[in-house]
């Protein structure tokens, strides 16, 4: 019997990924784009480029609050141009293949459950930690079917509006764009720095990773971004745990490269807030499949709809 | 065939439940008890009581932080002396039956979904309103594995510690002791209240049923409490629709009594604050078996966890 394949598809904020993955999980070939303009014809031609016969499906991850019942996006704010597109109607009419969408942050969780970090753990909560937070929840080995908008859990009743509309939402203080925020209004203010010197000239082109180089060298400024993120950061994994009494974490995204300050100071926060006997028994991890979570996971996403059971290595 | 039945247990802070309930979900017979001394005791006699032949099996939930793997209890703030008991051990030996353990909050939801307000949903989030708040999640018809501590969800990164060690949780501000709390707060600050009558002479009698009583005779001070705990409620309501985006939200507890202030406001508040589309979706409604909910699911945990399937109604 041939090797059946699906292509596995990541539209995120500021990439596309396609990919050609079998259904043990490898892949076989894969294209990365900006998502930036144009992003329904690059995904089109992209799953052109990939195209060959024993294809079982197309998976799509979105950046976005997804429509499991109708198939549809309901909203996505870095990808406003895709919101009125019907894309599993689309893909399905073009390509002549099942189409299953979900959430971007439900399939990277789905990848690593399949083939990455999460292998060894039945229950866990992923954490895409970027411009802005995203979750996927695996219980008993499979992917809940919910929204996991853990970004937009409000850790802060009364603290500043957030652009979804709710009050004081966790990605407003431990995200890319909350380090990003918070580093300029501390600039602005005049406060001593070695960021001054590092972003072109322009404090308003600091970057996360110019931040945490800082911190590595001493920094005070950027210390104090980085370990205030990573508290708040743990005051939602102290929540996510209580609730969820997930064994494992998985960190992914760009900010887990600060994991000695950020991620650390997250780990200490949660470890103080969270039930103890839930706490000490969650492991707080890094993704083992990185930014190729999401074509996996999306790709599985066919597989285990099509024959409603996972591949081998789930 | 005779019918099976099965030992329900609902071992609440204050009440414990035990009944005769039979694979359809029906209570044939019930005890209730005060649960303050001598609980473990009081379940034996309680179990000896309704002891016949054709039981299946003893189910339990109890207030607390529950061991799933090992069938324990790790933690019961409110019955302190059954943490050092091995309950399902215990009852295994003494009864010759098998025994499965849960929280209380997780039984009543499951409770809820075979016989209750939860019938007609998949997915769905019960809440207990009492003097603390617990939670129990219903994913696709089954009761999540999962803590479901969502009483324990800070809503408040810096504020007030409350007694599990974290800040600002959601039951500090949403719970019977939080409005008591507040009240008797403005009640020594000399605010004026139709509650400084009421209480036998003494504010730091006050319970949430004066308070709404006092506050649909219009007094300031027990709505501003009802709104005030409403509101927080609703902060919390929305942090689970964003995360768990259920097709219902079932509220019990004797807090729902006060319906028509405090969770009115609670639902307008989780409305603005969670993602619209999610927010449109979910309906908010109260329990349909109230306090029966945990003795009717604790008897399901033993059809299910033997036939590994639910009741035929669920």
């Amino acid at each position: 019997m041939t090797k059946k394949f699906a292509i596995g598809i990541d539209l995120g904020g500021t990439n596309l990924r396609v990919a050609l993955v079998s259904e043990d999980g490898e892949i076989a070939r894969k294209i990365r784009k900006a998502s930036a303009e144009r992003v329904f014809e690059s995904l089109i031609e992209s799953i052109g480029e990939l195209m060959q016969d024993n294809i079982a499906g197309i998976g799509l991850g979105v950046a976005g609050l997804v429509d499991r019942r109708h198939g549809r996006v309901f909203t996505s704010p870095n990808l406003r141009t895709i919101e009125g597109i019907d894309l599993v109607q689309e893909l399905r009419r073009r390509f002549n293949l099942p189409v299953f969408l979900e959430n971007d942050a439900n399939v990277a969780a789905l990848g690593e459950k399949v083939s990455g970090a999460g292998r060894g753990f039945g229950n866990f909560v992923l954490l895409t930690l970027g411009t802005g937070i995203g979750g996927g929840i695996i219980h008993k080995g499979e992917l809940l079917d919910v929204s996991a908008e853990v970004g937009h859990m409000s850790i802060s009743a009364e603290g500043e509006k957030c652009q979804c509309g709710n009050n004081g939402c966790l990605e407003n203080y431990a995200s890319a764009r909350a380090m990003i925020s918070k580093a300029i209004m501390m600039l602005e203010k005049g406060q001593e720095s070695l960021l001054k010197e590092c972003c072109k000239g322009s404090i308003y082109k600091v970057t996360p990773e110019d931040i945490y180089k800082a911190a590595l060298e001493g920094d005070t400024l950027s210390r104090e971004v980085l370990r205030e993120a990573g508290k708040a950061l743990g005051v939602g994994l102290a929540n996510l745990i209580n609730i969820l009494s997930p064994e494992a974490i998985i960190l992914t995204g760009g900010l887990i490269g600060a994991w000695n300050i950020y991620v650390q100071e997250a780990i200490k926060e949660a470890s103080r807030r969270a039930f103890k006997d839930l706490g000490d028994a969650v492991k707080i991890i890094p993704s083992s499949l990185g930014d190729e979570a999401g074509i996996v996971g999306a790709a599985c996403l066919v597989f285990m709809n099509l024959a409603k059971t996972c591949p081998p290595r789930l």
